[in-house]
């Protein structure tokens, strides 16, 4: 019997010459990057919000290819602050009042140094416990504070799951979807499939419908109007599926959105429903945004109606202080996903699973490694608590109405859409611009076009500036400013100082601005 | 005009509770977590690498719902270390020879908690150039220390991507393989596509199949045999195309592996690509495991062939130390990867994207919000630099061939497959068992089955032990006990314990084996 002792291992011996987890090291260089990153905390301000660098600027900074020998981590670290910072656009800055926000967080940041310092495949409950079982403990912890219905949640037979972002939630979902209805009419009917939501709801959605093979003609995004906010229209939803099952497809899906990206709007949750049931549609409620907010009762109204829906997700590192990623997923019918997503390959077969006692994640989500992601979210709820957590949010729509004050003061603009949540949607008026056409050329009617190039411009100069950033939308061909407000650092001074850097490029757009036709 | 100064913005303030990003506190901490990674790595070897946790046992320790006030990170991490590190499988732990391995390092810890910290989500090139740029650097460095043809660069009009695993890139390649053959048959002709790989293709490419709704009659897992050592054969490969031709299928996509996840089998790349070129099908090479491996030049020939396939991916996340998650995915024509993915709402639309002279990552992946990955992989690339790379893999290729040494000399044994790279696929003979069987039972016949239960038993025997950590496979009915060496921390020491523990445990389980055919 072979026995290691009776075998000469000594020309087996090779020396690395790197410790790659060598525990002192860690430690000295971990202590480094996190001063660094709390002085970049502190410096944040000084940054351009908006990178300021032109196509290609890093590949003229950095070397063409693998150093062959090692480089200490100063070097690199240094090399980050001269040629990486200038670069990014700053996510994390008060100044940042684009997009929506991905917050960060101190108890955010802790949870994922852990998920990366354990680095622990959680693909099936065995691979890891914890990973998997604080994840449905805290998914019940959150989806309680948002007082969903019981049956979205572990305790109540559903249950949720971190994905890690809205795509992959709503593809996960009509998947399933998809995968049922095709189960009863047959696989070669995926072309008659047809998939529902507004013209307002996130490009995510028509994204997971190219994925999961639905037709593109089948992609129905129904036209929203100013009448009803932009929201999604039970009516013109029940109309057009009614065309639609006339013409011999079949509905099988419907995005709602609690909080579009272009202007927050809210689909009506409870009529919508009420819609989709006559047809044994799946609904998905996108609150990837919204949906943090609802932890504050004063919010939770906009989302009355879920209980008729068949799943809910929200972007924790949206409003919630997690970092990216973090897309929280809650389903009535785990089994549904797991029919459309579950694979069981004999390498992954383990006594766990097999008993049907333990959750295995890789079944509810597109991949079957996944990060510890829970832990984060976890940190977050715990470190600040369900009333400082609604405090921040609180905040931020304070601040939202305080800049909303501001535009609706100034007769030059106009706020374009009711507010909800912490998002204004605003422009300069066509009307401000027809003194300044008038004395500088020909024109005597301003357009809605006109409206539209000179709020570009405005944007456009005020991003320029590096002072803050923010970004646009279409509704109704109707360019539209958006002042997001969520960054974790933003304060009331930030807000003012934002309006005044509109008002001072405003000054100069208006007072030179030409139409583009009058130009030579 | 309205100015800020002109409104009492005092009815406004209010203040928050929390200051979730002070810089100063995050410092404090961050050292904290940092000192809690170094303590736990320098302990590592102290807990079971397998966790012996039961199911449920979570739900027991913490409490049934959030926090209304705040609690100390002090406290939160008091309950990791008591509540979480129990339930965690200890995927850096030394002695985790499961699957294949998760590496970590402090340069891919570093660079994941700079992009953290940072935390700007890259889904387009203005949102943060220095995430867009960096990675396409990084990729066309990676790439060409694997030599990748040229095609597969930004350099020769290819291109890389950093995904989160392979289950991401199969999938988008997948997709935009399909949609390139229905632009040309029709949408209603998806029913009719096929896709192929072996019977030894990891799972990732069935769910891919599954969600791009390819019927799952037509996705054929093609048999494979020891005689090939388990690659697939370009015979039976074409020789099933054929057959489908002729039923009026259409073929479309073949998984190619390099390193199969049971045995770690090598498929013949250029053969198979010769195949597949004759019916025009897009070609996949997945190297999860073994393709950060080709970076050493003794290795390189598995991939030969490479230029014959569309897309190439590795995860640099299992044996390249960036930390999940990391997937390197190369593709020769990313324009094909965008016409299926690309969404262009106008929320997102900007001049630099319109110039078209900036990659938009967005429409290269599912997800249109993205981590910024490479720089953990720079970080590695940098810090280690590629000698130190090779030097790293070539040692753990080193321990899993002491080990195959071992096995060799116990006649009990046997190495079931040729080993490729550092995995050692190995198992209890039956002729081992003949003398127990004959001394405790009647039975006078060992069949294979017996084997394959008396394996079973004793790899649960050595999990079970906490010592180490093994997981197995099922290859033409042979159980298998799969050794993979690719820890970060394992060293020679590790290897020689891991088969005094297979060999006492053999020991116990040899003496003691009653078939259960036996047992009443």
């Amino acid at each position: 019997m072979g026995s290691p002792n009776s075998i000469n291992v000594a020309s087996h011996t090779s020396s690395s010459n790197i410790s790659p987890l060598d525990p002192e090291e860690f430690r000295r260089q971990g202590h480094m990057i996190i001063d660094f990153l709390a002085d970049y905390y502190l410096d944040i301000e000084k940054y351009p919000v908006l990178s300021q660098v032109e196509p290609g600027y890093l590949q003229k900074r950095l070397p063409k290819s693998t150093p062959h020998n090692p480089e200490p981590i100063e070097t690199i670290l240094q090399d980050v602050q001269e040629h990486i910072v200038p670069g990014l656009t700053h996510w994390q800055s008060p100044n940042f009042f684009a997009y929506f926000q991905c917050t960060s967080s101190i108890a955010g940041f802790l949870g994922d140094m852990l998920s990366t310092g354990f680095n622990v495949v959680g693909f099936n409950w065995i691979a890891s416990p914890a990973a998997t079982e604080l994840e449905t403990i805290v998914m019940d912890w959150l989806g309680e504070i948002l007082d969903l219905p019981k049956t979205f949640l572990f305790s109540g037979n559903g249950g949720g799951v971190i994905q890690g972002t809205t795509c992959e939630a709503v593809l996960c979902t009509l998947v399933a979807a998809r995968d049922q209805i095709l189960s009863q009419i047959g696989r070669e009917n995926l072309v008659k499939l047809v998939v529902y939501a507004s013209d307002q709801t996130h490009s995510a959605f028509q994204k997971a419908a190219q994925i999961a093979g639905i037709h593109p003609m089948n992609f129905k995004a129904i036209k929203t109007s100013k009448s009803t906010s932009y929201a999604l229209s039970p009516n013109s939803l029940r109309a057009q599926i009614c065309k639609d099952v006339e013409a011999g497809l079949v509905p099988v899906f419907l995005c709602a959105t609690v909080g579009t990206t272009p202007t927050a709007a809210i689909d009506p949750l409870e009529s919508l429903c009420a819609v989709a049931k006559d047809y044994g549609m799946w609904v998905h409620v996108d609150a990837a945004y919204a949906g943090s907010a609802c932890i504050c009762p004063e919010f939770r109204h906009f989302i009355d109606g879920v209980e008729g829906a068949n799943s809910f997700s929200l972007n924790a590192h949206k409003w919630f202080l997690t970092s990216l990623d973090c897309c929280c997923l809650w389903v009535k019918d785990p089994s549904a996903l797991i029919k459309s997503l579950s694979t069981n390959p004999e390498y992954l077969r383990n006594k766990a699973s097999d008993s049907k006692q333990v959750v295995d994640y890789k079944d509810w989500q597109i991949t079957l490694s996944r990060r510890f992601r829970s832990l984060k979210l976890w940190f977050v709820l715990r470190n600040y608590g369900v009333a400082n957590l609604r405090s921040f949010m609180r905040n931020h729509v304070k601040m939202a109405n305080l800049f909303e004050g501001f535009v609706a003061m100034d007769k030059r603009f106009e706020i374009v859409v009711p507010i909800n949540f912490a998002m204004v949607c605003f422009r300069i008026l066509p009307s401000a611009l027809s003194e300044t056409i008038y004395k500088n050329g020909k024109l005597d009617i301003v357009s809605e076009e006109h409206a539209n190039e000179a709020n570009r411009k405005l944007l456009d100069s005020i991003n320029m500036s590096g002072c803050v950033f923010m970004t646009h939308a279409v509704v109704e061909g109707v360019y539209v400013i958006r002042f997001a407000v969520g960054a974790t650092l933003v304060e009331e001074r930030h807000v003012i100082t934002a309006w005044k850097v509109v008002q001072e490029h405003a000054n100069v757009i208006l007072s030179t601005y030409k139409p583009r036709a009058l130009l030579v």
